[in-house]
């Protein structure tokens, strides 16, 4: 077996390994962000948790780091009592990005982990197997049910040779993108393996399998091998080491080869992480912003590299040199190398421990110019700038860029500034703190929820009905995105842990009259009904997207087809989503047609067509759904809440 | 001669050093930080300035430095781009606050400052004459005009004795707030002098001259010692020291003694600077928050003292502890001692250096509860969060709170804790580095401004019509405060280099139909008026809420008494402020009515009563201007601009 396989196989408790069925995991470990977690607490609060069943479960506060008003403020005390009451360690805010420090004080090969963030697959560079999620399948496993998911495909993908000088693991990762693109990862495990791993740390593997998440791959996985003994040392964790590695004989269901040693600087250009070019290709270009950090290049020799790049320099005076350290523990090694020093003096705005402009959270750059960043991801507008132009590079790359102020090749340093390559000798022992983690409490049972205004528990919802005449509120076209159905933005964010306040923004970019006709609906009948066309609610995984329909009476959407995660979470919160038998029926409903249902909870329980009757247009339409028999009974006892509570 | 009289008399251009009546000053250096800055730099484009004209021009950029969106980094480069054409000096984000940064690189004794900002009399600690004011008037100064000012009356307040341990320069000034309140030193300068001046390093001096604002006076000044001499040597600038001491006979018009070695830790409570008691008095209450720096504690020995405090332990679980280190300088020094690091493992939450949470760019406390901070103000709703609890203390005793969680004596650290009081001894020589300080270019004139989407030109104002008839778009009461003619927070600050979009702001919290009102008046009418009672257009000094209802047409106020800034910013803006010659008169203008003023130019010239016609009831109102020979010059020209121009 390879090593996704050992993993998968050391944790299956449902189903078989057959890529493409349903296999429940047990899982290990938990990892929740505050963007995130907030919602995933309040689930827990809903389904009346006892305590964390997970062997280790932590709430990291790293996204919401800038206090405009109360809200964030108050989501850090209500994740912290939270915390207390459920027995999750609690990472304060200031201490760090959720997955390099959960890497150095909690990872462990061979065990299993979801996270409700995408980025938490970064774990599988020790040797996990690490999945980012939706809160509820999080809030499900730490209170110790199995995870559901697919089986992938595993792709082998072998490293050979050693990377040249001026290039590093973010560059590895982008090649994989230029090759792959933002699609080529999907169903695949990515699995890594060869004589290149000698020379890549295991941070230079987290930087790899962080972005692998670009590459839309289930996780990506690395062996647990001497380097990792050696990072586990270095953390003062050596006793949690323990070796998983493929069998000589191990197999892959598909097949990629990359010689390290004929990789050079590369690039991803606005405004996609797999638009992916050779620096040489855009150099010259004018930059006003470089910003250094986030889970994509978090290793203390990142920092240091670049500090040894502009040491005794100074960033060009037209360029905001950002730093965003990776946890108080980076910053305090770095403080004890001549690294902090050398990058402050050379103009570094250096800020707060955290995700910052990687999510948003400030150093949105100004209109119209290039922003160069060591970031994973440079969708449009996501640095906060509506017309952003930012790309993303290795340190080494940013560093030559904030020196210059255009796009530079690092490689360009040796002769134009006479600056030879700063090789990094990782130390051995690491200067460890872990004080600003809570450890959990053993009797927690007890402690009361700290609600900041903001802050609302769950709704309760009922058992599916059996038969209601509904309104259709909406007909969409195909494609219809998660931020299409609840918009993301400052404005919004801050409503994440308050479902009826955030309710209010349910579908406002396709009608703004939603909210209001809505509410009328849930007066005058049981709820709602909404018909969309290929592809609904893709994007983000984000579950507004079905609790804040849910929470203004959404019964069922009947659509052509929809995205994976946003079907899933229709059931997860007790919306039934609905297929055309016929897609052409698609063209019998209008908005505001009233439609009819009868005897829905024995069709979907018998898996037979549903019809449902248009009285509006005094037409019938045949429906069907693709449920397991599990999703048939979390749905029909109103959603998986429910289901947990029973 | 004192040294305010002193410094006034070198510089006194107009008018006599008689307190009360108004004289024009000579200004030496100019001071602008960038929540004011960018609408200066829109004042000056519209004036056509060439050059700066004062010896020192320096543009800061401290406040805004959360970027969520486009418009503060666009604000940031507007800034730059100007600073290179008219002359100033541009210190880049992140290089630190404007106060501390200003005396360390450019404040020299005997020299005169205006600021727009109001602290900027923190410079009085280097034997400078410093004022805070609006932009209008810094912007003329930068042009070569004289500063207008009433002659103040100078209180000579004598210190005596030396301070105990665990007491420090912040508890001299808040026993000064203790005992004259926020509004005690109104209509004075504050010059400090005696013994006890010895331990007092120029740092502590700019804690004291920094906050003489909080009293309401127009500055504070010390004298240039021989340790403003040993402050400019560790600057690397003894050059510029020269000594300014009062004469051995010199007179004061009030008097005041402060024995420091009687001082004990003071605090102020929620929601006023004035509200000071000792420490002791409210010890034990529980905090959340504890932030360290701003211009009211920015030295080295302010953050060195908490970071000794602190040392080898850790923040109490359930402190959030804030440091916003005051520059690059500040934090490459303390870094090359042990308090960043002691600071850092203490579990402090390190974040760039600048003005932070001071003035509500993030850190906003949890809903109603206790942030401690060494800022120097707590208005209520100032930290962003409405129901706040904002305390004001020295670093002392910040970081005893910060250790123990509850508000602490920092006094009782040496018996429950055991720790004895840190000794802090200045480095001969600091650690320098002026690159982020881009000099002014000598030929910038042909510099083109960079302006995002959201910088708008200043409109033209035409000169004051000679009789129009206008609606009363509002009748207002007593007091009406420039928040509420033009509201700040987080909404409406990023639109301050936009005046048709924040004017849309204008008298929102009185009305909200206001604009679309004035827009219709501007149509109809050459523009509209608006009635008050007493004091209108107290509070801050933002020109905004003088320059939006004037973009609106707003040609007169009619108001029973006017608070003194909010007065001039009318005149300089060009809209005449009318005052009822009998109060009574009030009763007589509703809203809503049309009101005819004829030969207003002739009439504001001759200083005789000015008459208007109440078309819709019918009667006539006296009215009568306070306007000196400058000020109707001014103001029949539509403006300071137009003045300046001409």
């Amino acid at each position: 077996m390879n090593v996704a396989q050992k993993l998968i196989d050391a944790h299956l408790v449902e189903g078989e390994m057959k890529p493409g069925t349903e296999i429940g995991l047990k899982i290990d470990q938990a990892l929740q962000q505050d963007a995130t977690g907030t919602l995933v607490m309040l689930e827990l609060e809903a389904m009346g948790l006892d305590k964390a069943q997970t062997e280790v479960a932590v709430q990291y506060v790293d996204h919401n780091l800038l206090q405009g008003d109360h809200k964030n403020a108050d989501d850090h005390l209500f994740l912290q009592s939270a915390a207390e009451k459920y027995g999750y360690w609690f990472s304060r805010p200031g201490n760090g990005v959720s997955h390099p420090v959960h890497m150095e004080r909690f990872g462990k090969p061979g065990k299993t982990m979801v996270g409700s963030d995408s980025h938490t697959p970064a774990a599988g560079a020790l040797g996990m197997l690490a999945i980012g999620t939706g809160g509820l399948d999080v809030a499900a496993a730490v209170a110790g049910k199995p995870y559901f998911v697919k089986m992938p495909k595993v792709m082998g993908v072998e490293l050979k040779g050693q990377l040249p000088d001026w290039v590093s693991a973010k560059d590895v990762i982008l090649e994989m993108l230029r090759r792959y693109d933002v699609k080529g990862g999907v169903g695949y495990i990515l699995e890594y393996y060869g004589e290149g791993l000698k020379s890549l740390s295991a941070m230079d593997r987290h930087v790899i399998a962080n972005m692998g998440t670009e590459l839309g791959a289930t996780t990506s996985v690395f062996p647990a091998d001497e380097e990792i003994k050696r990072f586990l040392r270095a953390q003062g964790r050596e006793e949690d080491f323990s070796e998983l590695k493929a069998d000589a004989d191990a197999r892959y269901d598909a097949h990629e080869v990359i010689d390290l040693s004929e990789l050079e600087p590369l690039i991803a250009k606005p405004s996609s992480p797999g638009n992916v070019v050779p620096v040489r290709e855009v150099a010259g270009q004018s930059v006003h912003q470089v910003v250094i950090g986030s889970s994509a290049n978090p290793g203390l020799r990142d920092f240091w590299v670049v500090s040894e790049i502009v040491k005794g320099r100074m960033a060009h005076p037209d360029v905001s040199f950002d730093i965003n350290p990776t946890s108080r523990q980076l910053t305090e090694n770095l403080s004890r190398t001549d690294g902090f020093f050398n990058l402050l003096h050379a103009g570094a705005r250096f800020h707060q421990s955290g995700c910052m402009g990687c999510i948003g959270m400030g150093q949105a750059p100004a209109s119209g110019k290039i922003s160069l960043r060591t970031m994973p991801r440079n969708f449009p507008g996501r640095s906060g700038t509506l017309d952003d132009q930012v790309y993303l590079c290795s340190p080494e790359t940013a560093a030559a860029t904030a020196l210059t102020g255009k796009i530079t090749d690092p490689r360009d340093l040796e002769k134009d500034l006479g600056i030879t390559y700063p090789k990094y000798k990782a130390p051995d022992q690491q200067i460890i703190n872990e004080q600003m983690l809570v450890a959990p409490s053993q009797n927690g049972q007890g402690t009361d929820l700290v609600k900041g205004p903001n802050i609302k528990s769950l709704p309760t919802f009922d058992p599916y009905p059996n038969a209601y005449d509904a309104p259709v509120l909406l007909k969409m076209d195909d494609n219809i995105s998660t931020d299409e159905i609840l918009k993301a933005g400052a404005e919004v964010l801050p409503l994440r842990s308050n479902i009826p306040e955030i309710s209010k923004y349910s579908y406002i970019v396709i009608d703004d009259s939603f909210y209001e006709r809505a509410k009328d609906a849930q007066a005058a009948h049981p709820g709602h009904i909404v018909v969309a066309g290929e592809n609904y609610a893709q994007g983000s995984s984000r579950e507004h997207a079905a609790l804040a329909p849910k929470y203004l009476g959404q019964l069922a959407v009947i659509a052509k087809s929809y995205a994976r995660i946003g079907w899933q979470n229709l059931v997860n919160f007790g919306i039934l989503p609905l297929e055309f038998i016929n897609p052409e029926d698609y063209e019998k409903i209008g908005r505001g047609d009233m439609l009819a249902v009868t005897s829905a909870r024995e069709s979907i329980q018998s898996g037979d067509d549903i019809h449902i009757r248009n009285l509006t247009k005094n037409t019938d339409i045949a429906c069907r759904h693709s449920l397991s028999g599990r999703q048939v009974e979390v749905l029909l006892k109103g959603g998986i809440i429910n289901h947990f509570k029973e």
